[in-house]
């Protein structure tokens, strides 16, 4: 008797579907012959099922999808400046909305520079980092407000709220993960400016390092850490950081190691009390969705993160050899959504 | 007759006196010949005083420096982690308090790849933009606060304040910098999230706008703009963006254009009510500090956006030429900072 992962799927928007598609693909390639077996359930979430019913993310949507173990999201969001979505942020009503109620409280961001993938940098070094953004708290609570809109006297306020609960417990994960890999760990904030939530974050870093003497901790302001990872990305092994620090720095990861196209991520509650989500960092590219072209990269290395989350750390390892392989060989080829997907889980059984 | 500026001089911590030395020097140079006259007053303020008196900026200090027509300011701040700084925040207390005090709403950062300096792109292409980040609002205004500091419930928060008033004088500051360029304004902000903020600046920018029609706008989430400022640096004309969202991007527009050892900024207040004040982007790097090797040019081309601003356009030009040619020869060659000031000064006069 096997083990059954109740797994929600919220495809989403844009090209949300098309990668999650291939991600699933991949999933069943390397579970077939394993006694794991993932029961999907499809939520219809997004822009589109706004625009259709109205609704965002109801308290039987999110109820519903509590009932699962883990979570598969792809993007979500529709045409930028679509009058009709004006009334609506899906952003904030869905993403932020699961996250902060499933208590994504780690965001999990990891950044390699994958062997034969072209990097924009001239000389990058090596790359393998991992970005331990904190999700439930910071400028993305929500505590935002204004005064007199519309006037010329209008003021809008945006409040980040920093806890020491909220902040210790994503730190200490930061550290365990530093421990499991090259022992190192950059705090990313801006002490000298945001100085009582830096205040903090900083304290809290300091006080967790004494339970983790074989960690080197340093420091770095946000500015500055946008300008190592363009000179030296291979200085970091882990950055621990705030919500929005976090956002910035991931895209800037992406976008030095192989593209936006690669870059996956993982919601996580580390004690499961509610399942965590993986998704990529990429949006759903209205641009370009329904023509087969998205990279499902990401997506599929999502869901590599999530198998690690789930403690099947072999069919993991697995999916990330054979996006390995594919990407070694990828070169110029252009090749559409599904022949990625395809490929990746045909050398799965290799 | 000719006509005399009043400069307050301040080089304060680091390197900042080595690089503000240069700096001066090429304005001697570029003035020798003409009938503007810079009456230099020198502030010696920063960590060194504050270690000597116990005072960062006193009304006094404030008072003197409103007397004056432009400041140069070098770099602030002490050695990280001083336990004698710890009492004080050199930052918050001198730079942002000159700032906010003088009302520098208009914080103006050039980013030019000139020809010869080699960008850690792979492929740069054409780069030169100019960041309009604001000066004297959003998370930099020093509202936060932390309760039961110190203690497992601590709640540190940090308000960003953004106002009509302070929203709409730098985006028309940055539409007329468009209209005099190529015609071309990014806003950046995180309007999906900070909705209350992003959307005074997104209907600010709108409302703006109409006045500008030559001036083709378009929108980056801030996270979305690090990608574009790797991958595609060349799209930029002017971004207009808040302290914090400014703050990063420019370190980061100074790591792909050469590094930040050639960063210059203004810190304006366009009608002249007070002084405004020209610095270098870098900080006062206490590691290579009095050895002699800092690169000054950064500080020079500070100055160039001063004499802009004074309206000696031509002067501000023959400084640019000549750091130009001077960096299209650098090479590898290793100079003293005192050298780089030499050489460029020389140039002047070819
Ligand atoms: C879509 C947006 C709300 C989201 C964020 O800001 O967290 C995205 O940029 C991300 O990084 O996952
Ligand atoms: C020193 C610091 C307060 C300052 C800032 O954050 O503005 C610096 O980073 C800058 O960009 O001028």
């Amino acid at each position: 008797m096997g083990r059954t992962v109740r797994l929600a799927v919220v495809p989403g928007d844009g090209i949300g579907p098309e990668v999650v598609a291939e991600g699933l693909k991949v999933l069943r390639a390397v579970t077939a012959d394993s006694d794991v077996a993932f029961e999907e359930t499809l939520f219809s979430l997004g822009a589109a099922r706004y625009l259709e019913t109205g609704d965002v993310l109801t308290d039987a949507d999110l109820a519903a999808v509590k009932e699962h173990d883990a979570i598969v999201l792809g993007a979500v969001g529709g045409v930028p400046g679509d009058p009709r979505l004006a009334g609506a942020n899906i952003e904030r009503g869905l993403l932020l909305k699961l996250r902060f109620e499933l208590d994504h409280y780690v965001n999990l961001r990891p950044t390699t520079l994958y062997p034969g993938v072209a990097s924009p940098l001239a000389d990058p070094g090596e790359v393998d980092f991992v970005v331990v953004r904190e999700g439930t708290e910071g400028p993305y609570v929500g505590n935002g407000g204004a005064i007199r809109a519309g006037t010329p006297h209008e003021v809008a306020n945006e409040v980040s709220v920093n806890t020491a609960y909220g902040v210790e417990r994503v730190v200490r994960y930061a550290f365990a993960q530093a421990s499991a890999r090259r022992g190192r760990l950059t705090l990313v904030h801006k002490t000298n400016v945001l100085v009582f939530a830096g205040s903090l974050w900083k304290r809290t870093v300091d006080a967790v390092a004494a339970e983790f003497p074989g960690v080197a901790v340093d420091y770095l302001h946000v500015d500055a850490a946008t300008i190592f990872l363009v000179a030296d990305p291979g200085r970091f092994d882990v950055i621990v950081t705030d919500n929005l620090f976090g956002d910035i720095l991931t895209d800037l990861a992406g976008a030095i190691s192989g593209g936006i196209g690669l870059a996956a991520s993982g919601n996580i509650n580390p004690e499961g009390r509610f399942p965590s989500m993986f998704e990529p960092v990429h949006g759903s590219a209205p641009d370009i969705a329904g023509k087969g072209i998205a990279d499902p990269t990401a997506a599929i290395l999502s869901i590599a993160i999530m198998l690690d989350h789930l403690g099947l750390a072999t069919e993991a390892g697995r999916i990330r050899d054979a996006v390995t392989v594919d990407l070694a060989e990828r070169g110029d080829a252009r090749r559409s959504t599904a022949e990625v997907g395809d490929a990746i889980a045909a050398r799965l059984d290799q």
